[in-house]
């Protein structure tokens, strides 16, 4: 499989010691987001629109819905740009030039295709599966009008490149000297107490597969 | 100032019922991120890349480096399209159908255009500002040459849109019989303890700036 770094579009020139060319790496930054940053142009003008996603071996699913005309002009073999970046802290150098932030970042190019009809069901469980673990087994089945309601877009991760900035900042030898603080602050997304519906029958317990789906757990 | 939803560009048509027309609304939401996800085409195919952001008045800086190629390429009057997604649960419905996720997402059509050279630390010390509240003034000057490598646009925001998702989900009276559990799981951003550089001078106090920069409440 491609690397991604092998192509002139994916190579990153800016900040190459960040660059990762591991394909596990990329995985387990698609696998831990819920929503990627999906880029296409149509009539001249670039949009971004955030999408639910979920990784399928090598492929990344899309999903959206039928509906919408942006989604539609992006299904019919638009040329894409997918970002998923994870935001992982600030970092507090010793000047304002080398301050910075712990990130994430996997960008994959490539051409959106539909899932065709006879595989959006299996793709479909896919993406709840990920975005919610455990809760396709606990749900009815799609009706066939949600189905033909849903669009799941997949793309091939052939073209890709991932860069991931840690740890602390390299301040300039020179602005070692300063007496300000430097280190940094980390951010995590966290899940809070589930809250039940307004409209839940009483006492319909919180299931497990519930309580286990906390960010970057993601199935 | 136009609301954006004047533009057929930018008018919801999938979900109407979540657009926000609200300028506070956009405000808000990109005064809580960090950064945005910044769509543009050259050579024929789309990226997106995530930019440190700070909104100034009704304009939005965009931070990169001089270095970048795609950064050049962007900052030549290019047409772009700036996303800002930020995810605040996950939403269990009692079918997969209307299973989705709540959200705060803001995004501004428009044309980048570098910040000249003589406005460049003003607008450097807004984006240090929003990221790092307290931290311009605990800081040494810019440097002529960081100034020189630092890239700065800024994008008017005369054209956007804002899609807020929250609450539950609205299930098909149908399957209000379900015996499924159903509610939200909220997301939040925490930061954890602050964490010194390795090579910071013994008890170098966290300055207060820093313990009270929580995500959420940038500048």
């Amino acid at each position: 499989m491609a690397t991604g770094t092998d192509t002139p579009r994916t190579t990153v020139r800016r900040l190459p010691e960040k660059q990762v060319a591991d394909v596990e790496v990329l995985h387990a930054i698609l696998d831990a987001a819920y929503a990627a940053q999906v880029g296409f142009q149509t009539d001249g003008q670039p949009f971004v629109l955030p999408m639910a996603c979920a990784r399928d071996g090598d492929q990344l699913l899309l999903h959206g819905s039928t509906a919408s005309r942006l989604m539609r002009a992006l299904a019919d073999g638009a040329a894409v740009c997918v970002n998923v970046m994870h935001l992982d802290g600030l970092v507090y150098a010793r000047s304002a030039f080398e301050s910075s932030m712990n990130y994430r970042s996997a960008t994959v190019l490539g051409v959106a295709q539909r899932v065709p009809d006879d595989e959006k069901l299996a793709a479909l469980e896919r993406l709840t599966e990920h975005l919610f673990p455990g809760r396709w087994a606990a749900l009815r089945a799609p009706k066939k009008k949600e189905l033909a309601a849903t669009l799941i877009l997949r793309l091939p991760m052939d073209e890709w490149s991932v860069k991931v900035s840690e740890g602390y900042g390299e301040d300039d030898p020179d602005d070692l000297e300063e007496t300000v603080w430097a280190g940094v602050v980390p951010f995590r997304m966290v899940a809070g107490e589930p809250e039940d519906a307004p409209d839940l029958a009483a006492s319909t317990p919180v299931p497990d597969h519930v309580l286990r789906n906390t960010p970057g757990s993601a199935g």
